[in-house]
């Protein structure tokens, strides 16, 4: 059997440590295609470019895997890698490891699980996996154990279609990580605030901050699981439709 | 009774004859804001800026209407909105109308329909406006009608928590559209192809163009209904959770 085909991408940007660790674990598995962004793109969701053009670069970064950078989110940079550099679906996606916690709603809001659901867009087996630790030296070893784990599940089970994987894991030490649980997504929003400063020349401008809120306190939820100290996987589809009101919309007067 | 407090945004930016054609319908309804885009953020899904100052300008574009222009994206002017501008939660939030239609799996890519759904987070009646028309001079009289009423029927009902709606109105004349169908999110992915071409110094550069493909022509599906001339509703929710496949994954070796 030849080895899997692999598309590597996230959301930090090609010079993230994460995306270092996630290349150099994914080298055990298979053939390495990496296609990242040459800068931050956190925050960017299912953003794609289409207002402006997209550059391609050839990376030297990893000696020895094939790897590009390019001005476009992470979701570009998957149909980059798919549409113009491989000329085919890979075997699996992954994406990340991100340097902070895509758990809950956030995975509207991320890259990392954008990328991954626009690989389940593609049908392809796709993971994000997110390391609940913004700091750009977090230590990914326990993170590493989990992408092992779960991109070993991955790759002995068939993987259900039209699906992604958004694997969250705890800020602890590798000991400490009691397990991986396969939940939903938890409820949540973000309570926002704009700090408001001044520039050089007397202008306002805002900083987007804010708190994480939990719309319902639930178990079985990736959040309550990561506060329990276990790695998370919850299987995201891009389905959004709210079924339970479509008939009490049809009823609407 | 006060007269309800509209927030009004899009994602073809402020300039946009869609979004003036939504603050005028609004209007005879209730107290009308406008946070919208600076410039055209088509594409931008569900990102927000982070890694940015974000700047707000008063605009004197609709002299009646209190309007802010922003640098940031659509998702990000409902947080402005409610968090800097209004300081409260409006009891309605309309995006759009798009020029374009956000069907489908488009909703993920749609900036107009992301800040709506950041209003179902927020838990406000949340309602994104999209026409299947891409042009900057689009024919809006068939598009006003349908806004006016679904905006009658949320503004007579209760609305679940939660949620939002998207709304897609076909491109045909007023009379000829047939109805409107509260139906569910049709499955499809964009088949991408990326132009390349040469800027002035002989560099590559590239432009992100697609074939919208469905994955199972279905009806019951907006993309169904549009394609018969019906306007559309689709609830839509921000639980990505695939939990038909919960208990496989559970089952993994």
């Amino acid at each position: 059997m030849s080895k899997p085909l692999i598309l590597v991408t996230n959301d930090d940007g090609i010079n993230a440590k994460g995306i270092e660790t996630l290349i150099r674990t994914m080298q055990q598995y298979g053939d390495v295609v990496v296609v990242a962004p040459d800068s931050a793109q956190s925050g960017m969701g299912h953003a794609i470019t289409v207002n402006h053009p997209l550059r391609i670069h050839r990376s030297k970064l990893f000696h020895d895997v094939e790897a590009y950078s390019t001005t476009g989110t992470p979701v570009d940079c998957v149909k980059i890698g798919i549409y113009e550099i491989l000329n085919r679906k890979p075997d699996l996606l992954v994406s990340g490891i991100n340097h902070g916690a895509n758990f809950s709603t956030n995975v509207l809001y991320s890259g990392t699980m954008s990328a991954a659901v626009e690989g389940a867009m593609e049908n392809i087996p796709s993971i994000g996996f997110s390391l609940c630790d913004f700091s750009a030296d977090a230590d990914f070893t326990g993170a590493k154990k989990v992408v092992e784990e779960v991109t070993e599940m991955v790759l002995r089970n068939d993987f259900p279609p039209h699906i992604c994987l958004n694997v969250n894991i705890p800020k602890v030490n590798a000991e400490e990580i009691k397990g991986i649980q396969v939940c939903k997504q938890a409820a949540a929003f973000w309570d926002d605030r704009l700090e408001k400063r001044q520039d050089a020349m007397g202008n306002d401008y805002y900083w987007l901050t804010g708190k994480f809120q939990e719309i319902e306190v639930e178990k079985n939820t990736d959040l309550y699981y990561i506060k329990h100290n276990y790695a998370t996987i919850v299987p995201t589809q891009f389905d959004m439709t709210a079924y339970n009101v479509i008939d009490e919309l049809k009823n609407w007067k």
